[in-house]
């Protein structure tokens, strides 16, 4: 990778870069980006260290005198890169992807130049404005609701992850269902209840821990042992023996692509089951959201118009570098509702005269960075119809997977293929099946993660980059029937 | 600005730039931040825009098919530079700086290329402890106490902004004084009781609005009219009159350099106050806190010993891109208690052998990008030495406008300048004071914000950019001097 000697720090004092610096230096970081992304296809998909093995490289204290910033970029090859599990990596197929694209890359960077904070309108406008446009274009893109559009009393906007989104949710729906008495007074012992499946991303219950509802709140929804999507029926009557009880219903979280297996549940069905009481529905379709870009991939999300949330991350499979969760409400005043705070020092005339939104009132910090730069690249340089190709080949890739899983007498698909995830295990049993996986990833070949479904072990293959090729899957097929064959 | 034609986009069909034209691009990126940055100067600071003036000029729908990424660059100057406020621009000294230098942007460039998730150690174990390590240093650096280090029983983490790590700090006070009972079954009705100056930050209520206790939870302590600190002996009768009243008292909020003056409440006459009652003490140092890489500048943070934890954004004043907002705790078990958990597919043998921190399990989100390297890059290539002159040069021009105050009798200083931030008034009442910095704000010069004290309003003119010279405050007074003169 690119190493170039430097006599003259551009100000040996301060550790201020020239302008001239910043452009060197810049076009050198580019190309070490470059250098690292050619270099991946070598390189073991998962660290091979140990805990402590990064850190006792590093000095006990920062340097007293600022060093050239060729000296990062060398400690970056010599102590960061072999620690790391490389999420850009062909054959990173574990977790989901965290799949990071170029253009988005720049877009960031671009956003870091500018510097500008967006927490209201007044304070950046073009970092608000920008955003309300580019969460509409992704919304009309996935065929969502025009109910989420900016344009009328919803809106779109960008979280850090789909967990603050999912919390974000939680909170709205405490400050509709409670008429505005959770923020004033708290939850207080309202007996609040939270629905979700056993599948439910643990996000959830996370949520209910930080409103305070606590984990008791939460009450876990069995699946259908099959396609692990939730039990409508079930949901139903514990919703109605809950409210028999005294006890609040409050949110459902819908699993629009769960993690373990990609399970679907019925966005409709559950709206349609909690109608009576006012439940909120929010869609949590964080990786498998996307793929609605491709109007053959939407099926999972039908009955979305019923949902009062929903989020999916960009940032998982839409090549746009993390953080990009989306997330859109269909009453924005719900929202605002519960978490705007108006300081004296952030009084302004265009808030004042409701013109405008101001991004702060939508979620838990206040600071934001201009995140809206990275998928306005990604939306403009791949057009919908990259991004169509993008998603349809991490479809075709999983296929692929699940006939070389169906042909391999000595493994079996646990569940149907979910879009680009495919979930499988080895007939001889859970040990077997994890050590399989694990000499895998032991190997540095390819990385996966494993789960479990109806209480036994499996092995999570999501594909997703837009690094992986035919000939990666394949690669990592043969890994894992070497591994198998090796224990037979 | 610079703008090359692209007469073969690398592929039509997808959108994926190859490795050349991402370096042509990456290089043309660099180049364009290179090139803002040399306009600033000549760019009216605040946004010229009205409401839907940027929004108009994009168009409704994402387009179908891929453009090059020159066009994205192109729209950054049509687009998006005329609706921005330059948050980097030399006289912009509103809210507080969000500082962002050539190596933090380099830094953070660098980690988009890695694109790693840093959610658990084992899912990149460089992630973490670099973070471990840069915190450390940062601790040490700061002149904290040792108990925040990671190698006892407390540690630092990565947050994205002050608001997160105050809320963060709720949930670790919530867990310690409830032993758990929080989590597992909610606040309830327990009278827990939270208390902050009236100069305590706005994040402080909304986190007890997330938290589910409420803004009724919030105690408002009154402060010191001259200081603007908190009135100790306040808050001790007001927990004693909690107390007696059946409340809990769960967690005090220092203000170590407030928002609206930069007023320091003393941390250790407030933790001896509140010691019976193990109240949690919480010290908000978001903007100050950085300025303790000076020896002379630590005087706020006398009593940081007796703290549970404590924030401060190198993101403001400490050159490094937002976000990073970095937050310690004495007692990692509080935190870790609090958020903690562990699905099946995160299961895995470092987590289990307890010799690794797994950063999820500090903060609300799940996912986490690699925000350290940024903050490393800023500490090697300043030392300690660079960000001592950084640091020094913003008390040094704020001491000078001060004295451009005292010196001109239309005007008055409102409190004691603090650090970098000069907050004062014209002797002509609100309305005048409002008009001169109203009159400053849209003539594009400079960008100040106001706040109000003891029910008057102030301007608030915070240095801290390392583009800002003696000549940028000098003309940002002139042009105050002449709007002063110009309501005569």
């Amino acid at each position: 990778m690119p190493e170039e000697s430097t006599d003259q720090p551009s100000d040996a004092i301060t550790g201020h870069m020239s302008p001239e610096e910043f452009r060197r230096q810049g076009h050198a970081a580019i190309d070490w980006i470059a250098d690292y992304w050619a270099s991946l296809d070598d390189l073991p998909v998962r660290a091979q260290v140990a805990p402590g093995d990064v850190r006792h490289l590093l000095p006990a204290s920062a340097p007293e005198d600022g060093e050239p910033f060729d000296a990062v970029l060398a400690d970056l090859d010599r102590v960061v890169v072999p620690g790391l599990t490389h999420w850009q990596h062909p054959r990173f197929f574990a977790y989901f992807p965290a799949n990071s694209s170029p253009a988005a890359i720049l877009g960031d960077l671009l956003s870091s130049g500018i510097g500008a904070q967006g927490m209201i309108w007044a304070t950046s406008p073009a970092v608000t404005e920008v955003e309300q446009v580019v969460l509409d274009w992704l919304a009309e893109a996935l065929g969502l609701p025009e109910a989420f559009r900016s344009d009328g009393p919803g809106g779109g906007v960008i979280q850090d992850t789909a967990s603050t989104a999912t919390f974000t949710a939680l909170l709205s729906a405490l400050h509709r269902a409670s008429g505005g008495e959770a923020r004033r007074h708290g939850v207080g012992g309202a007996g609040w209840r939270v629905y979700g499946s056993t599948q439910a991303h643990s996000s959830l219950v996370k949520a209910a821990i930080m409103a305070g509802l606590g984990e008791d709140a939460v009450r876990t929804v069995a699946v259908d042992p099959a396609t692990q999507a939730m039990d409508v029926d079930t949901l139903h009557d514990a919703v109605v023996e809950d409210v028999g009880a005294g006890l609040r219903p409050l949110l459902v979280h819908v699993a629009a692509g769960s993690t373990s297996t990609g399970a679907m549940d019925d966005i409709a069905a559950v709206a349609e089951a909690v109608r009576p009481w006012g439940v909120w529905v929010h869609v949590d379709a964080a990786w498998a959201g996307v793929a609605a870009v491709c109007p053959e991939h939407r099926e999972h999300l039908a009955g979305v118009e019923a949902a009062d949330s929903f989020v999916t991350n960009p940032h998982k499979w839409l090549l746009t570098t993390f953080d990009c969760s989306t997330f859109w409400v269909r009453d924005r005043a719900a929202l605002t509702g519960a978490l705007s705070i108006l300081p004296e020092y952030l009084r302004n005339a265009a808030t004042e005269s409701g013109e405008v939104v101001d991004y702060r009132d939508w979620h838990p910090q206040l600071g934001r960075r201009f995140r809206a730069v990275k998928l306005w690249a990604v939306l403009r340089t791949y057009g919908l119809n990259g991004l169509r190709a993008h998603i349809r080949s991490g479809v075709d890739l999983a296929d692929h997977v699940a006939g070389l899983v169906a042909a391999d007498e000595r493994f079996e698909l646990v569940t149907e293929p979910a879009l680009s995830l495919v979930v499988f295990r080895l007939r001889a049993g859970d040990e077997a099946t994890m050590a399989a996986m694990e000499a895998v990833n032991a190997s540095g070949e390819a990385y996966l993660s494993h789960t479990t479904v109806e209480g036994r072990a499996a092995i999570r293959l999501a594909v997703g980059s837009w690094r992986t090729t035919r000939a990666d899957v394949e690669r990592t097929w043969r890994a894992l029937q070497e591994a198998a064959a090796a224990q037979a």
